[in-house]
């Protein structure tokens, strides 16, 4: 059986597959919204169906917040198997006014289809399900088993699916778990994201006198909090933009050759980045490119900054408490216990005796990154070649995926990131759209991934 | 005629002095609220009707804000002329509740009277006004000649005192100025107020990207206008808690072997001063003692900060903005536009080239010390302390009196200030309130100063 007839059943139920994508973004699965919850079961319900309806077994599961679907298809049990992830909840839609068209109403503009979840994250999720359709009309079965878990919640934290891993360990079993809920570097350039950055977000406050002083009265010998915290949070870092705290960058994983060699094929362009976030131009740790250090390497940074009398005008006070909200990003082999307690530990020793210091721990995420050497790597690559007619770009995040390294502790498996998303997909903003060749192309660099993998 | 008759007379009209005060305070004479602006001026008449009453040249001029009233008694042409200072508005009562009583139904309780108004600064003005009485009635004259300028918009700022200076120089000609409306160091302590620090108040923003950014997206090559402008407060401090700027240093007058001698008489109790301000300790400029750091010396405290995120919980921003209020005391021989020009510079000198740096200057005020050997400090210790029966403290204060120096351009004139409001006075505060015995020894003072500067 050749693929190019499982790729020509995908090109010849193009239009269906369309109106079976806008079907599902008609649903308005807003997961935070607590009135849309029934939305968010509807597509939930929707996918179910619509997995049954392609000839697998496919169960709606309860959890403690929205439910979620789990489906798959046995083709062989010597065959390995994939478990597929990927949400079909969405982000609220905030000012309809943005919008050219209702959020929930998906058009066709031009290679775009523009409406909320477009492009996060139901369009991504139908690819696959367009390349097991193919496989299944073209070939009566798939080359390889393939497990599916779509859930209901992601946009809220995915706060129930960690119990659920641990809950269905046998159940979700897998070589390896597939999600495109990433993005392109460009448009038509297919895209794996092997890198996630982790956090690791504190709080700091410095309580100084009982109340506000009279900057006049007593300003000299008091230790004014706010210019303390100033001096803590200036100390964190190096005159080589490094973070200067102890042991932070014992277990940071270098950046490897193979990496800058993969890198450097795609270049940023600097000057037009630097236009596009509108700031004079860029510094950082010394030693690693603009696109590293947003992406491979640890930061630490100012996120909130409050203390005194900050409205308008003049008032003479020294305050009697200044804080600040101080996150760092993590890269992979750092840990976020670890990194917690050697801030904590470097801001006490630095915080004057003559202010009392309070660091709160917000919450901490770990870093992933996929295994350049991954058996799963070169086929995903040489599919993804295939189906775009381009070289594939290797990327990695700066921001922070946590439910990555929760599949890894729960499944043992790795994660394979094929980003569909364009730069220009606005998720999350109004006129949220996606590029419907990426998306073609997608289900077809599926489906040739799927008989690469199958050995 | 010897002294011990004006005291005399002062003590016999010590009960009708005491419902002269309470009647100048029933008027709610508030400044700042222009529902009470016919009080203010029912209290500038008030006082002007009385000077006549004493027999005095009295009269109200109108000014841009609130009126002012203007006395004298010229006793001989040839005799040295001093000047009173006072003011007869009030600071609003704030939060009713917080008041045993109505604000402006003066009550008597043991030895104090409480009242808005009571110590700042109808008590002390109506000092100047008994002993001008006793001597006119017990002498027939007064051994010095006696201007008064009692205006109505001290609290909110004196606006239109210092172009009516400039248009009356001669009018208000004297040898000194005369002000009770500051404090006394514990009661009981007779106090002479010589010096007050000026002000300069500055405003930092870091303009960095246009928009906040995510922090996970874009952290790490993009500077932080948060973690930069701490850097740049950190700096203004050096190691040994001096402000780290050019030429800062330049002008200060140094605190004097006279100085350290007289304050040697009052030592500040610091461990109890830490409780009061609720601090586990000072510290500050290196070498100083903790009363000539709240003083004597320059500072440099943030008074507010903000930027980012700054409201429950967690969000991965960089702010696009963070900006500080600092402000300077400034101590003798400093100037308020040489060192915002100097901070200005300092600022934009350490400001990374990646983020757009904004300074706005708020206001500048001079410091102000009357020369420890002018001709009627002698005189007025030896006064204070016939009057108290207790050796006199020399302060200075850390906050400003714009007044001062004010005086002292326009008039040529150096101003004494005798204190007589008590520690606990709550100036501005709930409860106001001003200790009898402090007043009648004041007036006292006042009596015996004004023989022992005749000649």
């Amino acid at each position: 059986m050749s693929i190019e007839r499982v790729v020509a059943c995908l090109h010849q139920h193009r239009d269906r597959h369309l109106q079976q994508l806008r079907e599902l973004c008609r649903i308005p699965s807003i997961s935070a919204q607590p009135q849309h919850a029934a939305d968010v079961r509807r597509a939930v319900e929707w996918t179910c169906r619509h997995c049954r309806a392609l000839g697998l077994e496919a169960e709606v599961h309860e959890t403690a917040g929205h439910p979620l679907v789990f489906a798959q298809y046995v083709a062989d049990p010597a065959a390995p198997t994939y478990l597929v992830y990927g949400h079909l909840d969405v982000q609220p839609t905030s000012d309809r006014a943005l919008w050219d068209a209702d959020p929930f109403e998906p058009v066709v503009d031009g290679e775009w289809l523009v409406c909320r979840g477009a492009a996060d994250d139901k369009g991504q999720v139908m690819v696959y399900l367009r390349a097991i359709e193919a496989w299944l009309e073209a070939a009566g079965t798939l080359p390889v088993n393939i497990k599916l878990l779509i859930e209901g919640e992601e946009e809220v934290g995915s706060v129930n699916l960690a119990p659920f891993l641990r809950e269905h360990r046998e159940l979700l079993a897998c070589e390896a778990v597939l999600i495109s809920d990433t993005g392109i570097l460009a448009d038509g350039v297919p895209t794996i994201t092997y890198g996630t950055r982790g956090l690791c977000y504190m709080e700091v406050r410095l309580h100084g006198p009982a109340h506000d002083l009279h900057s006049g009265t007593h300003g000299g010998p008091v230790t004014n909090p706010a210019n303390a915290l100033a001096r803590i949070i200036a100390s964190l870092h190096d005159e080589h933009g490094r973070v200067n705290i102890d042991g932070f960058y014992d277990d940071v994983l270098e950046i490897s050759q193979r990496e800058r060699e993969l890198s450097a094929a795609f270049p940023l362009d600097e000057q037009q980045y630097a236009r596009d976030l509108g700031v004079p131009g860029f510094n950082g740790e010394q030693g690693y490119s603009v696109q590293e250090l947003r992406s491979a390497r640890p930061t630490l940074d100012v996120n909130g900054i409050y203390g005194g009398y900050t409205k308008e005008g003049a008032s003479t006070i020294i305050p009697a408490m200044a804080g600040a909200k101080i996150s760092m990003r993590l890269v992979p082999r750092q840990r976020g216990d670890d990194i917690a307690a050697k801030f904590k530990r470097a801001v006490e020793e630095r915080c004057p005796r003559t202010v009392q210091c309070e660091i709160i721990e917000h919450a901490h995420a770990a870093a992933y990154m996929t295994p350049l050497d991954a058996p799963f790597i070169e086929p995903a690559r040489e599919a993804l070649r295939a189906a775009f007619g381009s070289e594939v770009a290797f990327i990695r995040e700066g921001g922070s995926l946590p439910i990555l390294p929760t599949f890894r502790d729960e499944l043992g498996a790795e994660c394979l990131l094929i980003g569909l998303a364009s730069p220009s997909c606005n998720a999350h903003g109004p006129n949220e759209r996606v590029r419907l060749p990426d998306l073609d192309r997608g289900a077809e660099a599926v489906a040739r991934f799927f008989e690469l993998v199958a050995k």
